[in-house]
């Protein structure tokens, strides 16, 4: 059965859980890619990696643009169409943590971080679901263990990434022809965990901040690849009616059939 | 024993479950309350009410005021600490549903609906923390079934509440002098019921819109004055270490010693 590829936007795609989910869809999927970011160097170095050492070749768009600009939504959502006629999912990754506990913080602050992890995901949602439901689509929001439980100092990531799984439980059950769900990616070795071993205890409680700098010096954080493959799976085609409106950790059992080998 | 009265800020007072809050608070509490609104009129009603009718002098403080704006919430805090030395507690009631489907609606009534049902509530508990440590406070967040299970059309209702649920287990868990819990009222007899049965056809789920009518029609619809007097038995006093981070539904049989016989 020849599957032709489909069109996937990935946001927050030079580093971490975005950029390892990308290359999973290159490498794996026969995907097409609209990878955004705001780093515009790290894209850059992305799009020759892909095209240079793993040799693939107009599979790979990048944006560099901030998404909680309307005109970059609209950017990315139109990059997918006039490039491969099409948009087939979402991987909505792009976040930030903007630490701090509620007394000590602005809530300017936490504008500005709903802007980068909810509000942005809207407009994106809000420009592509035309589009989605034409392709029969696949949206996966990245959601955290932060969605249902509370770190001091991180009320802003606990407050927004438990606003992003609601929001991704009503698109599943407004958008009929759109399957979305949310997947828990576990604690991943990225920069934002640098950040929060580097400078965590500033603002967390000691234990909650111990806990990630253990999982780190023994050598437990997740690869990103691991979730960025399960991901890659579903909004390439894996996800099922059954799973919209549901969350999974990556590693779940039920999503054996979609966990790299 | 003689307990010296709480003073008590209840956003949202002008109707509904915040003016029954006020006047339970009032009535059974012996508490003072500051009541803010966006209905001038309404306010001037309720403490006329209060006055007049109940015969309570001195006991209720309106401030009439969009809570959106930083200077107002700056003189509601301000109000309790001038009138009577002190602040007890928050009943952070004030919430809009700003109803529609993400696909049809706007991001910036999202985010002027966000401004409402959650970053004020920011903006409050930021000017509140250091008078609520001195007095070991207690805050009521009012939940919703909203904040666990979507309904089509109430995007921005269900986000947000699921947002200030986590913000209050965040206060919760960072601020150990005060004592932060949600209360889910039930389907309450409001305005806002009212608009949902008037208007929801336009936008809701045909069965969800159903359940509605019928719970009206039925008069299974929650009287304000039952989650007002658990609110305000919490909220002047009744709240416990134990119960903070935590949420409850009004008729919980945990909460029978703060319910109306």
């Amino acid at each position: 059965m020849s599957i032709s590829p489909k069109s996937i936007i990935v946001t927050g795609a030079s580093r971490g859980i975005g950029r390892a989910t990308t290359l999973q869809l290159l490498q794996h999927f026969n995907s097409n890619v609209v990878a955004v970011a705001r780093s515009g160097k790290d894209l850059n170095d992305l799009k020759l990696y892909v095209e240079k050492d793993l040799g693939l070749k107009g599979k790979l768009e990048i944006v560099e643009g901030d998404l909680t600009e309307n005109k970059v939504v609209e950017q990315v959502v139109q990059k997918s169409l006039d490039t491969w006629g099409s948009l087939d999912g979402i991987i909505a990754n792009a976040g930030v943590l903007g630490p701090g506990k509620i007394a000590d913080t602005n809530v300017q602050d936490w504008k500005r971080g709903f802007d980068v992890n909810f509000f942005s995901v809207i407009t994106l949602f809000q420009k592509a679901i035309p589009h989605l439901r034409n392709s029969k689509g696949r949206i996966i929001t990245v959601s955290s263990g932060g969605a249902f439980n509370n770190y001091d100092g991180w009320g802003l990531y606990c407050t927004s990434k438990a606003g992003l799984l609601m929001l991704t439980n009503c698109i599943a059950s407004e958008e009929p022809d759109i399957i979305a769900l949310s997947i828990l990616p576990g604690v991943v070795d990225t920069k934002m965990q640098q950040d929060v071993r580097e400078n965590g205890s500033q603002y967390m409680r000691p234990d909650q901040h111990e806990k990630y700098v253990e999982l780190y010096k023994g050598k437990k954080l997740v690869n990103p690849e691991l979730p960025g493959y399960v991901m890659a799976a579903l909004v390439s085609g894996g996800a099922t009616k059954e799973m919209s409106g549901k969350f999974y950790d990556y590693n779940d059992e039920k999503l054996a059939d979609f966990q790299k080998k």
